[in-house]
């Protein structure tokens, strides 16, 4: 992980092309938090990769076991409402057409009563790919802020 | 409320309408945040209407009822500086030329010790017209994510 | 302070500048929650000036001065990782060719157990030049909400 590799002068993506791919996020944010693990599966390229600094094994692969995945997360927060936040976005083209984009998120949760509390704030490095003139999700890498602390990655 | 209908891929607006879209909601919150409730009242077109699921009874409707309620609801926050966080916003044009816009939001309130809580997550939906060069809400409809959780909407 | 001075309509900025005064942030926001101080310092002007509502005395003024600042606020997250979160930002072009945004701001402090809280929220006031076609920060003036409250600005 480098958050800060592109800390001097670059180049910045097009208005257009930084809206499309946050864009792709809220889609793909909304059936996540919603619950649709298999239709968030899809948001991500047959060979995706999803890993997690918190996971142990082989991080799921493909959209049937990212669905899985996505599904046994969801079920770690019964009675809770989940939402995304995602901010400081960076969206670096790479050679090969990839994009490769970096941002940090917090997930909120609020119970039924109205209080709100929210999981360990992450520093996430995506692979997007296009493919059909579609985005996809060739890969995921969640960094949690608290395992950076503890001597995890 | 269907937060997920347009999941599938679909146009983008562009990036110079979608900021505009953005820099008129940050205008409008802080009006609201810093309690300028006639103000705030005046981003709401004539026939304005603000649907909220934890209300009883009618909307407000109109300029007056919304400043009215606007003003209301600053009187639950004494002693404490709300601000309003937006995310996850997707501008979708309609054919009748007005703007279907969703959001998640969420007020933290800080108060004179410096503690910050925060509010129960929403979903909102607004419809946004333009008169006269300049967008003004149609409506707005708040979805509270812990009433969802208690049966409510 | 006039946080709605500007509420009225008024031109927008193209949806590319706004991107690239969002890049910029990001890219100071991570040096600085990296703990990269003399970096974020290089992000303002030689003659840039740091305010902040919590300070007492001269506010730190040029490179050397904003990088101890930094460096000394750092130090009081130990055993946290701070990520600041901006939302509500403004940029308005000055007849002088700088840049004056406006934005709020919060930090929060994920630790070692993942346990998460929130620094007092804050509105922030920038003025940012270009110079050999880099932004940079000529001024930045941090107004904390919680001694709005009890009495400061």
């Amino acid at each position: 992980m480098s958050q800060t590799a592109s800390a001097g002068p670059s180049p910045v993506v097009s208005a257009d092309l930084h809206l499309e791919v946050r864009y792709f996020y809220v889609r793909q944010m909304r059936l996540l938090d919603e619950g649709h693990s298999e239709e968030f599966a899809e948001t991500f390229s047959d060979d995706g990769v999803f890993h997690h600094t918190s996971a142990t094994g082989a991080p799921p692969r493909g959209r049937a076991e990212i669905a899985a995945a996505a599904k046994a997360a969801l079920g770690l927060r019964p009675g809770l409402v989940p939402r995304h936040w995602f901010d400081m976005m960076l969206v670096e083209p790479r050679a090969d057409g990839s994009l490769y984009v970096t941002y940090q998120a917090v997930v909120s949760r609020t119970d039924a009563t109205g209080a709100v509390d929210f999981e360990p704030t992450v520093f996430v490095e995506d692979e997007l790919v296009r493919e059909d003139g579609r985005l996809l999700n060739r890969s995921r890498t969640i960094h949690r802020d608290d395992l950076r602390l503890s001597g995890g990655r």
